[in-house]
C-alpha cells in the first residue's frame, strides 16, 4: 500500500479481513442469537414494504423514525427512565451509538474510564479516536466505586478529567456481573459530582433469567444530562436488524445526529421492528428468549461442573456469557488456540483488557451459551475440556475422559 | 450541557436536531427518489426472512455478504473495473464509506482536495475528522487538472501532500458535470504520480439519460491501489435500504473493515438487494429510472426556460440535479429562504463550498428534479420564479407572471 498515508488510528489495525467461523466448529465465541429464537418477521416486512413503502424506501429522518423513537422512549419509561422521544437517537446498533459518543467527546489524548475487564469490541472503537484508557477494577458487584472515586479525585486534581465512564451494569460483558442499586447510585453520584459523562451500555438488560431488574443508571440520572444509555434490539430480537439507540440529553443527541453518516439509519428495519413491537409481539418473544437462554446457561453450567470442575465462575442471572477463571498453569490465549483446534471457538480473556500490563489478562476465557444448541453446548464443553487437558491439568483430563 | 466536554469536532456543529421538510412544500432540495419508482420488494423480503432467515437476522460477515460482494464486483467488472469480491467492502451507504476513508487516512491537520463546488454532505464528514480543505476549480469538463497539478506540486514541495482527492466524476453533485475520459486519465495519472489516494464518489453513474458511459476512474486505476470507488444502491434502487460499498485495494478495505462499528452492516437489506439483482430485475428497473428522471429533467429544464430565463445552467446527461447560476443581484442564500417561504425548498449554493472565501458562493442554488412529480416540478418552478421576482429581477417577474 505504498500510495496511501494512513491515519495514526489506522496504522494500529492489523490489515486482515475478518472472516466467519468455520461451519464445523462449535461457536462459543460469538454474540449471535440461537437460530431457533429468530422471529418470523415476514408479515411485518410485507407491511413495511407495501403499506409503508414511501417511508421505508426513502431516507429516514436523521434521528430515526418518530414512532420508533416514541416506542423506545415508552419502553425505557416503563423501565423507570424519565425520557421522551426527544431523548432518543436511533443508530445502526449499539456499537454505532458508542462510536457517536466517541466522536462527540474525544480529542486525541483524552482518557476514558473502563472496567477491568471490559467489553472487547468497545476497546478498539474508543482507542481509534485517540483516547487512552484508565482501568478501574471490578468485583462481584461490578465497578469498584471507591477505586473510581480515587481515580476521579486524582484526575480532577491534575485538571485532566476523563471524557466518559464506560460501563455495562447489567450482565456485564464479559463477567456477567450485575451491579446492585447502591453501587449504581454511588456511580451516578460520582459522575455527577465530577461532571463526567456516564455511558451505560445495556444490550442484555431484558435477557434476565431470574430475580428483579435493578434500576438502570439512566433511571438514576438526576437531571437527564449525566447518563447516556446505549440500547439495541440485537440481543433480544435479532442482531441482523442493526437497530440500536442512544438515550440522553437532547442537546447531545442533536450533535450526535449531525455526526451520523448513515442518514436516518435504515427505515425498513426500523419499521419492521416497530410493527413487531406495536403488535404486542415483543413481550411473548422476550419471555421465550429468557426461557431459552436460561436453559442454555443451565446446560453449560452443568456441563462445565462435570467436565471442568477446576474452572471457577460466577453464575450470571442473565446475558449471553460465562467468564471462566482458569486454574494456575493454563493460559487463556493458549487455551483459546487449542480449543479452536479441537473444534470449539472461545475468546481469550486477554482481549477484554484495555491495557497491556494487567496480571489477570491470561487467567480467563469467555464462553457464550447463546448461539449453540443444548447438545452442542455439551459437545463444545467436552472439546474445551479436552483442550485444557492437553495443556496439562489433571482435573480436566479426568473429567474430560469420564 | 455543563457536564460534558465536547471534542473539537463536535463543538463546530450546531446542536439542532434535523427535521423533515414540511409536507405541503415542494421538495427540490432532497436526493429522495421519485415515489413512483420505489420498487416492490415484498417477494424478496419474504424470501430473505424465511429461506435466508439464519443469515439475514444474524450478524453478517464484517465485509458484507459474500454473494453481494461478488455481485457488486461483477457489476463493476462489466463497467470496466478490474475487481473481484476481495476489492469490495459493503457499507451502510456511500457516506459511511466516505467516513471510513476519512477514518483510514486523516489525522488532525491533514488536508483533502475537493472541487469548487463539491458535494455538500461530504464537507462536514471530512471536516469532522480534523482535515482542512484545498479547493480546486472545475469547468464544464469537471475538476481542472492543470490547477490540480500545480496544487500537488506545491504540496509535494512543502512535504505536505493531501491525504486524498475527493471527486464526483459522473453527474457531479451539484454541478451535473461529467468528466471526459482524457480529463479522467490526467486525474488518475496525477494521483498515481504523487501517490495521493483518489476517492471516486459515483452514486449517479447509472442514472444516465443519454450518451455513453465514460470509463470510471476505478477502471483507469493502473494497479488497483490508486482509486477507491464509492458506490451505492440508494440512487438507483432506494435510499432507505442503506447499502453502499467501497471498492479498492484489499489491504485498505481490511483496515476499513476493522474500523466499521455496524458489524457487517445489515444482512437483511443486503439479501433483499441480492435477490432483486440476482433475479435480473435491476436492468429493467434501471431503464425505468433513467426514463423517468429524464422526463423529470426535461420538464424542469422547460419550466425554467419559460419561468426563469434569466438563470443559466448546463443541462446534465444524468443525475438528480440542476445547478442554477443566478443573475447579478440575486443572492443564493436569500433566494433559498424566500423560496422556502413561497413553498418550494431548494439548497443555497453556498453550502457546496468547502471554504468560506469563494466569491462564487452566493451565485447559485441547487434544485433536484428527482423527487417531485411532473406537475409539482412546474408548480415548484413557478414558486421559485415568484420568489426570485420578489427579490427584484424584472425578467423573473415577467416570466413568472406569464
Amino acid at each position: 500500500m505504498p500510495s496511501v498515508l494512513l491515519a495514526r488510528r489506522a496504522t494500529q489495525l492489523s490489515p486482515v479481513m475478518p472472516t466467519s467461523s468455520a461451519h464445523d466448529k462449535i461457536a462459543f465465541d460469538s454474540g449471535h442469537a440461537f437460530p431457533g429464537l429468530l422471529p418470523d418477521l415476514t408479515a411485518e416486512a410485507d407491511d413495511a414494504l407495501s403499506r409503508f413503502r414511501a417511508e421505508t424506501l426513502q431516507y429516514a429522518p436523521r434521528p430515526g423514525l418518530p414512532e420508533l423513537r416514541e416506542w423506545i422512549a415508552g419502553h425505557m419509561a416503563e423501565d423507570g427512565a424519565r425520557v421522551t422521544a426527544e431523548n432518543v437517537l436511533v443508530t445502526n446498533g449499539a456499537k454505532h451509538a458508542l462510536e457517536l459518543v466517541c466522536r462527540l467527546t474525544i480529542d486525541e489524548g483524552d482518557s476514558v474510564i473502563v472496567t477491568t475487564p471490559t467489553y472487547f469490541s468497545a476497546i478498539p472503537i474508543i482507542r481509534s479516536y485517540g483516547a487512552t484508557f484508565v482501568e478501574v477494577p471490578q468485583d462481584r458487584e461490578g465497578m469498584d466505586v471507591d477505586a473510581l472515586a480515587q481515580v476521579l479525585d486524582r484526575a480532577a486534581a491534575a485538571g485532566r478529567l476523563p471524557k466518559f465512564i464506560y460501563n455495562v451494569p447489567d450482565f456485564h460483558n464479559p463477567t456477567g456481573v450485575t451491579m446492585p442499586v447502591e453501587r449504581r447510585r454511588a456511580l451516578v453520584e460520582l459522575a455527577v459530582r465530577h461532571r463526567v459523562l456516564l455511558v451505560e451500555d445495556s444490550p442484555y438488560r431484558k435477557v434476565r433469567f431470574e430475580g428483579r431488574s435493578v434500576p438502570s443508571l439512566k433511571s438514576l440520572d438526576p437531571d437527564g444530562t449525566a447518563v447516556i444509555q446505549l440500547g439495541t434490539f440485537s440481543k433480544l430480537l435479532a442482531p441482523g436488524l442493526r437497530v440500536g439507540w442512544a438515550a440522553g440529553a437532547p442537546e447531545l443527541l442533536a450533535r450526535m445526529a449531525q455526526l451520523k453518516t448513515d442518514a436516518g439509519s435504515c427505515p425498513l428495519t426500523q419499521r419492521v421492528i416497530l410493527e413487531f413491537c406495536a403488535a404486542g409481539r415483543l413481550d411473548a418473544h422476550t419471555a421465550r428468549v429468557q426461557e431459552t437462554y436460561r436453559a442454555h446457561r443451565d446446560r453449560m453450567v452443568r456441563a462445565l461442573a462435570q467436565a471442568m470442575p477446576e474452572v471457577s465462575f460466577q453464575v450470571p442471572n442473565g446475558g449471553y456469557y460465562l467468564w471462566l477463571a482458569l486454574p494456575a498453569g493454563i493460559d487463556g490465549d493458549e487455551l483459546a488456540r487449542r480449543a479452536g483446534d479441537a473444534g470449539v471457538i472461545v475468546i481469550a480473556g486477554s482481549k477484554f483488557f484495555a491495557l497491556g500490563g494487567n496480571e489477570q489478562r491470561g487467567r480467563f476465557i469467555r464462553v457464550a451459551f447463546s448461539h449453540a444448541g443444548l447438545d452442542d453446548i455439551d459437545e463444545g464443553v467436552r472439546r474445551l475440556a479436552a483442550a485444557a487437558h492437553s495443556l496439562g491439568t489433571g482435573a480436566a483430563a479426568g473429567a474430560a475422559a469420564s
